[in-house]
């Protein structure tokens, strides 16, 4: 399987974790985004969007953070990281949609404003806001719950990581969630857990 | 089935198509937004987000729009709406993902900000560019295809559907984009497609 990432993409990452704790070979393949290389035909033929990260597993081409995961945990992981049961399934991708949602507009972006002066989803005090929902909705669950769902790490934990681990450079201290914390130090406790390239 | 909802909501009018079109017969409770029942502890124990749509069959109860379409389709829909192969079931949730991200953030929240004058990601310009990276991506696939995964109409097609029609409502008219506008009106076209409560 090849990975279409950048050392610094947050979303590559994502998909990085779940082929390291599951132990699948995956060819990492750097994508120029100072050249713009995914904005050109070639990438876009892979992913019209234009974004990295993509999987290249034989014929089949995944764009997509969460269709990733989706895809590497339903063909390669067994029932453990997404299982085939619907109820189960479905409160796994209630934590995928909301890394997607309120941690990538909130958090994600939030940071981006921050740190490079970048777009930002409104202005910094209303991306904070949105991150602290993010944030606040994590905590409510993870006071009480070693994970996010089914009481075992999933993709939603895999999703929701990257972003709520780097919310201090968005100005959102972690001070206020110990559930948060303890939750993110369990996640890289987990054996194969890799290493992030760079700090995005 | 139980579906919390709002007349307005187009998160909730998608699990509603899908429902309509599987032909399952789902329960409308409406919560009343206005009066914030939706950030009271008695919703936020269905939903720690403070949102709806969400799904309760039986002891299952399913928050995020794109996570109760998971449920209902696996649950109800056999392989028709969201196939078991792994390929095919990441190409529908690359599109679930899509309408989750650049459709709500570009689309509904630049419609909401140009009629309400309520929060939009970025200024107006910016929700607007998000908005046509979304209707771009969407064009490019159908211009060639019928429908956005699998040849077949998909979840993927039902999440992305409600926020994309109201396009022109966020001053982005569809008359660039004919791939959608003929696809908007097939999905319409599908048997048991319900009407919208209200154009929201």
């Amino acid at each position: 399987m090849k990975l279409y990432m950048t050392p610094g993409s947050g979303n590559a990452y994502k998909v990085r974790v779940l082929t390291g704790l599951i132990n699948v070979p995956c060819e990492k393949v750097y994508v120029n985004v100072a050249a713009k290389e995914q904005k050109q035909p070639a990438f876009l033929k892979l992913n019209p969007r234009g974004e990295v990260p993509v999987i290249e597993d034989g014929d089949t081409v995944i764009w997509d953070s969460s269709a990733c995961l989706v895809y590497v945990a339903r063909k390669y992981g067994g029932e453990a990281w997404l299982p085939s049961d619907p109820a189960q399934m479905a409160q796994v991708m209630q934590w995928v949609a909301l890394a997607g949602n309120e941690i990538q507009y909130g958090l994600q972006y939030t940071r981006r404003g921050v740190t490079r002066g970048r777009w930002t989803a409104g202005n910094l005090e209303q991306g904070q806001a949105l991150g602290r929902t993010a944030l606040g909705t994590l905590e409510g669950r993870l006071k009480d719950s070693e994970w996010l769902a089914l009481g075992r790490p999933t993709i939603g934990d895999i999703a929701c990581f990257p972003y709520v681990e780097t919310a201090p450079d968005a100005k959102l201290p972690l001070d206020p969630y110990p559930g948060i914390r303890a939750w993110l130090a369990r996640c890289k406790a987990l054996p194969g857990w890799p290493p992030r390239e760079k700090s995005d």
